[in-house]
């Protein structure tokens, strides 16, 4: 029955990667450099943003380092048009591709126990005290992040 | 633990509902009333759509009738904008919020086998052969999806 319930909340995950990598093969590249409303982001930075953000599950559930360190600094520390060079396109849908494939991986492996552990960024003391804060709340929580920012990809005007 | 599972996913609605909440009393009622890019949906439209789509959690769940069945005409089957007459802002705040205390009222005395069991939009021959369309697939589904829409109403420019 746990198992289940861990499951439908991967299954939820799975389902948002699925309608993000669709909404980046709908248009032609240079549509994902448009604002989504003005002044606001990119798609294109948005993307990159999610896997920054997916990417620390990574060390969050001590499954090995970020495949993509080198995003945290232009997709979540940098506004959107605040830094010269970002990965193109084509080099993002690939590495969204490669990042959702690894965690997949790395999901399927794991145990009602694993996921029920807490997340590196909790101290033992701190889980002790609040039990909830383990690895599955961390899904959770970015697969409603990235519900929130598929809400905002999909107002851009292509 | 699996009570504790179907916590966590009751706890991120619970979350997401005070988002919303909060993101509602930021400003005077007149800001609720542009659009949160041009050409798009309003926020006091886009409460109406959440409030419309979660009330139907109450018949989908067999725990009564809808409060507010007037809604889904309005907010999810017309566009914004379609509409002449919508409730005010005030009337809508008030009707989420006393949404929110009904569902959660009704969440709190829900057992894991009520989670696990069928909704009401699927028939008990589907739901052999999927059992994973119950009801905590339900709420895990409406938690993003408002997580998606709060995505929008918070590009408002107010």
């Amino acid at each position: 029955m746990t198992e289940q319930i861990i499951q439908q909340i991967i299954n939820a995950w799975l389902a948002q990667n699925k309608t993000v990598t669709d909404f980046f093969t709908k248009y032609g590249d240079e549509a994902y450099l448009k604002e989504v409303a003005p002044g606001r982001n990119r798609p294109i930075y948005l993307l990159g943003h999610l896997i920054a953000s997916n990417d620390g599950m990574l060390p969050l559930f001590g499954l090995g380092e970020k495949l993509f360190p080198q995003y945290e600094a232009i997709f979540t520390k940098s506004p959107d048009k605040t830094v010269a060079d970002i990965p193109s396109i084509a080099t993002l849908k690939n590495d969204w591709e490669k990042l959702n494939n690894t965690l997949q991986d790395h999901f399927s492996k794991m145990t009602t126990a694993d996921w029920l552990s807490r997340h590196s960024a909790v101290s033992d003391e701190d889980f002790a005290k609040e039990p909830l804060r383990n690895k599955l709340n961390v899904l959770i929580g970015r697969t409603n992040h990235q519900s929130y920012h598929r809400g905002q990809i999909n107002l851009l005007n292509a």
